[in-house]
């Protein structure tokens, strides 16, 4: 008998047909002869709606009391999906966060998880029970609910599979895998029968939505074998692997296209020790994620960094770099909205050179100019203009002959 | 400093213009140099919502599921009014069953409150903040949620108010007091400004929907001092106190009527000891309550019996009679729904004679028809046709001068 995690994510369980639907694979599961433990997110939109309710009321509500609040969208949908189960003749049990004691640390709406008791699920499922809990929420030591944040139920699977040694964490969402590149803009990319943890974590970074990094590292790190699976049909999925499951590894897992980032360009800085880091300790200071940096060779003395952010903190990188750019006698702050990074990702470029020139040269022929590059040791990364983005992802997905097993 | 607990219904927090309004008053309190606790209900219509989302899903839904999905109602109330305190500058926090500790006993959806544990409520009230509990909902042993049923969250500031040995517990809800007669049926009924337990107990068993049953039963058992006010104004409401504070007991205090009865009667009955029991068992063991049973003199070795039930009860009745009816050779059942129960109620008549005859009095003389009578200490009821209910209460309320203090 296995044990088997399922994650459901909102828009599975938007409505109480969907909630029907996933009982049913539920009870398909268990009924394979499967112990099965499932994470529920909040029915879609749910929210949304209890945050613009709580918006009403203050334009800057309290962490612990918005965690409080949006809690109550997960305890409603496992409540649900356990009713829905009954109605199908199997034994559940719904069970919030506080219920399991899956205990966080005490940062209210992205709490980390400290500890989970597997006591409580494995007393139910020795019942016959299916144990249903609600995702993204936990408590701290002060028995205060608490929330985790953006992914925040994928995590609570995948945390929970840890704990409980499952044989499988099935994470289902509204695709049905991870595709080679977005078939939106590729129809020919091909669904991937499997990644490795590394590989999904660099895709999951670089734009792909389907996990989040998070629950990817919690995977990769407590060794949960994992899969994405659409939950609107039966498909086989994705499966996260270890890199050693892989007996033969392609060069290239996947192409990615991210246009969340600006670039930014301090011009004409003095190339002096402490520089650069002046300018990121500011940039730390204010919780703004940098992405890519890259620091020009220097003439006569001077220097450019330009690096990469969110879109999101463009105005306040803006407000925070002007003083310093008098200070350090900087010529002008530079901001590029009209970027797009396009990255190839695959753990075989670990053992094959000449990655990186053929990124080049696909992208050269096709006339399309790179303006900042980085490289890890399983991802290549160029900055282009946004608007050859998709061009460039099919270029790139057909020259790497990523439609082909 | 005075200790005040104070609830909120649902049509009180309906909206977040209202929960401003509330956490105004709350405020207010507080500023007052009072320390504070105050219980919400769910939003007006929230809990019925989230029923008819299970409903879509089990026409039988499990009570303990029910109970984890529809207490996500007060704990959404409670964290939006915390919400709102901090933004008039007070600090706040809301609690949930679970985390005050209010410990019931198993019985989901109509739970009773065992024990409550002080310590969390003290302890944030010694930090000057506003204690902000969730009503109508508590855990048992288990740690599963439970729910205390109709007028819960009354049940749960009463209760409160007991164990924290409050100066005071407020019952806010959308009328302004307890009244001598319903205002809606008579325009010069008087507002009482205070009314005994036992008063109380009768006025709230008999019609008058102020505060339910089960909390003043409580207030009286723990002498909590209880009064009922207007969420909506600032008007002194109705003081609910022991007898021993009234100095001069008027003989009556008001007059309900209530129309949710119907009268069952079996004609022609045996009179042989035995059938009342079995006829009574019978009722009793599919959970109807009966209200008056009246059974006529017997002649010729026959009786009729006659009672009222609840009027969503009389299909229930009418298919268990059957049997019965044909078992014991009665000769009909006779079910009649155009009834109302009319009721003078005061402590004062236990030391004063006559009630009885002046209320049928004043009827007779209205030319109203009395099919059924009951009477206790402080009350005398009678049935009468349905259409007549109206005019019965005016004819009362005059006849014992209730418009005069």
């Amino acid at each position: 008998m296995a044990l088997i995690v399922q994650k459901y994510g909102g828009t599975s369980v938007g409505d109480p047909e969907r909630i029907m639907n996933v009982a049913k694979r539920v009870v398909d599961t268990k009924r394979d002869g499967n112990q099965v433990v499932v994470v529920v997110s909040a029915m879609g939109g749910q929210t949304d709606k209890l945050i613009n309710l709580a918006k009403e009321i203050s334009k800057n509500p309290s962490d612990r009391e918005l965690d409080m609040l949006v809690s109550t969208g997960e305890q409603i949908s496992v409540a649900l999906l356990a009713m829905a189960i009954h109605e199908l003749g199997e034994d559940a049990i719904s069970l919030t966060g506080a219920q399991v004691g899956i205990m966080t640390d005490d940062v209210h709406t992205k709490a980390r998880i400290l500890d989970i008791k597997p006591d409580k699920m494995q007393e139910q499922l020795a019942l016959n029970k299916v144990v249903i809990v609600a995702g993204f929420q936990g408590i701290n030591i002060q028995q205060d609910i608490t929330t985790l944040g953006r992914g925040g139920s994928d995590t609570t699977a995948v945390a929970l599979a840890a704990v409980l040694k499952a044989d499988m964490c099935e994470i289902y969402t509204d695709v049905d895998g991870v595709y080679t590149a977005d078939p939106r803009i590729v129809p020919n990319a091909r669904k991937l029968k499997e990644i490795t943890h590394e590989e999904m974590l660099e895709m999951a970074s670089l734009g792909a939505k389907v996990l989040m990094s998070r629950s990817v590292e919690f995977a990769n790190k407590y060794n949960v074998p994992l899969c994405v699976r659409s939950s609107f049909n039966r498909s086989e999925g994705t499966y996260i692997v270890k890199e050693t499951n892989v007996m033969e590894q392609p060069v290239i897992r996947g192409v990615t296209a991210d246009t969340s980032e600006a670039k930014v360009t301090l011009l004409h800085l003095p190339d002096q020790p402490g520089i650069a880091a002046k300018l990121f300790n500011l940039v730390a200071k204010y919780n703004i994620n940098i992405d890519m940096i890259i620091q020009n060779v220097s003439e006569h003395g001077y220097t450019d960094i330009s690096f990469t952010v969110n879109k999101n903190d463009v105005p306040k990188i803006k407000s925070i770099l002007a003083d310093l750019t008098q200070e350090v006698s900087a010529r002008a702050i530079n901001v590029n909205e009209d970027i797009a990074k396009i990255s190839v990702v695959g753990i075989g470029m670990r053992s094959h050179s000449g990655v990186a020139s053929k990124m080049f040269n696909l992208l050269a022929q096709a006339g399309i100019n790179i303006s900042m590059i980085s490289t890890s040791e399983i991802k290549i990364s160029c900055v282009i203009r946004e608007g050859e983005a998709k061009q460039a992802v099919k270029v790139l997905h057909e020259g790497f002959e990523l439609d082909k097993e």
